[in-house]
């Protein structure tokens, strides 16, 4: 192994370095500020759980990007958490036990067995809030408002569209057209890809109506004339998906009458995620950039197999997706070069200086930092700055 | 499984929930901003690398301590970060490119395969500053001095204690005894643990005027008398420790020139770490809590299997370590309820009163947040907020 390969990172696996990390970490602070703002009290779930609170129930897909560990000192199968909504739910069903809503957020680093998507990256630092025991249609327009002011919080150089779609949709197609697990399974992968191709092959021993039904979702993208033509669609084969269609006017009425120039895209055979997802599902997109900036949904139940099941929504962002999406911010900050002494006056002016915003950098032997457009020097035996 | 089992953390794998966790957060952006005022750049490395560039040439201490997986993408063997410090000593060495000093800091979370003393967290939340491109004496007390800096600006209710010692004195010592590598790891491992009869056991077939040396090192621990006393004892026979001592000496009264009641404690069979260190190390202690609560030293060379060779020295603290030491913060800080209603005017007078600092929280169907005093309420025509 020779030196310039021992830098290498792994595939997907990113390093940030000063310029970005103070983007980061200012994007960081601003956001958890956001959701503390509005209610939302921060937690912090470790890096690793016991894979059997961290997946059961939550399907294969969060399963196949978690990485596995054996942890040394039960012996048990421990995972690196690939997704942090999982072990707030735990918190909420376990930890804390509020009988109203409760109103959680978060921001730490994860980490993926595979890239999600083409280009994504395997470690994105995910931040997002979730709330707890409210079924409501109104806590799910609390949780997309917040997940907009995220962004508009990030200020964004482009402007973003709503996704909107409901997992009920596909759900009481589904239950019209009786199918059994594994023409489920492939039903789902081929509408996650939007492959109409596929769709049709794995639809081949499906009665036509129904195929025409599932067909028919892919189709069903666009404004709001997707809303009407699905009634049209589902009326009479699937009635139980009106209620579904029902509820993304209502969220999109509630939201459309705060923003009016808010573009909303819907999407009826959107599922995203990882089949966690009971209701609503909405995502932010900005144009040119293939990965969701943010994305979220309704998922009753998830703390069922902590027992206490308890109904959810909330929406997570990539930290690092959005920082490269801004300019790099050149913080422009001078700082002041002090000499490297043991002067007490001059160390007692370096701190006084540095508590007041003010960068300090001690020049040691080696000289001035080129960061620094500035000097402490002694004038009539008095630290003072002075331009460089 | 029981559900009862499913919310258990592994041992020493920590969540932090909300009291704990605003304390961590308010710590955490407290001391990254102090690095910043001292001229240390946030970096943010990633959670895990290959093991090739995570443990090459830092010894076994670390590789045991890290997890290791194995990408799926390279099929090569990655490990999850058990120390920050040899990824930020790969950042310097590589990502970087300065021909003088780099100032470089991070915060992450870390995860250890056992914990590494009795009661240890599995999974600190590391925070560190480094310094690389200086090897003098200034270097190692300004790092010594922000160490100190960090722990002031926790505001821990206890006083601490800086210990100081030396590798070199080791070394000196170990040179001089000519001893083979199994009697040298055996030799280093009783003095970590400071067992003298382990060490007696071990010093068996040594030649005695060398073991009186290194059981010399175990009782040179105490004030200032201990340099005295180790000038004295390897004058004739391990004179290159006087170099180490003279620097300790250097160290201890530059700090004590800023902060004469600072309680400096010298133990020179202090070995620290992980092997990788190559100078003066350094920790701080508070009574009645066994593990250090910052420490560091000085550590040259590590980027040298990177292909660049740099002067370092840096410390670390655990954040959630410092946490454990603090007062629980009750915040205090009452929240403002708000009726769940689409009034725009409502909205926006939310919206004014969080980007003020304000909590302000949607009643929803549920009701009012227990942390909510006041509530807005339309008053003759305007949103008002009134006690409860």
């Amino acid at each position: 192994m020779t030196s310039v390969d021992r830098w290498q990172l792994p595939d997907g696996i990113e390093e940030v370095l000063p310029a970005q990390a103070a983007t980061v970490e200012a994007l960081r602070r601003r956001l958890l500020d956001l959701f503390r703002s509005w209610g939302y009290e921060l937690v912090i779930p470790p890096l690793v759980e016991f894979t059997d609170s961290l997946l059961t129930g939550l399907g294969q897909d969060l399963d196949l990007l978690t990485f596995k560990l054996t942890d040394q000192l039960s012996g048990r199968s421990m995972g690196v958490r690939a997704d942090i909504t999982p072990q707030v739910a735990r918190i909420d069903a376990h930890s804390l036990a509020p009988d109203g809503v409760s109103r959680l957020c978060y921001a730490g680093s994860t980490l993926h067995t595979r890239p999600k998507s083409l280009m994504a990256s395997r470690s994105p630092i995910q931040l997002g809030a979730e709330l707890y025991g409210d079924d409501s249609v109104a806590a799910d327009v609390e949780i997309i408002r917040l997940m907009l002011a995220t962004l508009d919080a990030a200020e964004l150089p482009a402007r973003y569209t709503l996704d909107l779609g409901h997992v009920g949709i596909y759900e009481a197609v589904l239950d019209a057209a009786e199918l059994d697990d594994e023409q489920e399974a492939r039903i789902f992968d081929c509408l996650q890809r939007k492959s109409v191709p596929d769709l049709m092959q794995a639809l081949d021993d499906v009665p036509e109506d129904i195929a025409t039904l599932i067909i028919g979702l892919v189709d069903l993208h666009g404004d709001d004339n997707v809303l009407l033509a699905a009634r049209e669609l589902f009326a009479d084969r699937a009635p139980r998906a009106l209620a579904a269609v029902d509820a993304l006017q209502d969220v999109a009425t509630d939201l459309r009458h705060q923003r009016p120039d808010l573009p909303i895209y819907f999407d009826l055979a959107e599922l995203r995620g990882y089949h966690y997802h009971t209701g609503i599902v909405f995502a932010a997109y900005v144009p040119g950039h293939g990965q969701a900036l943010a994305n979220g949904g309704r998922y009753n139940g998830v703390g069922e197999v902590y027992g206490r099941s308890r109904p959810a929504t909330g929406f997570a962002t990539d930290l690092k997706a959005l920082m490269n999406l801004l300019p790099a911010s050149a913080s422009g900050q001078g700082a002041i070069s002090m000499p490297d002494s043991d002067d007490l006056e001059l160390l007692a002016k370096a701190e006084a200086l540095r508590a007041s915003g003010e960068i300090v950098i001690n020049s040691l032997g080696a000289g001035r930092d080129p960061r620094c457009d500035r000097e402490l020097v002694e004038i009539e035996g008095e630290w003072q700055t002075r331009p460089l």
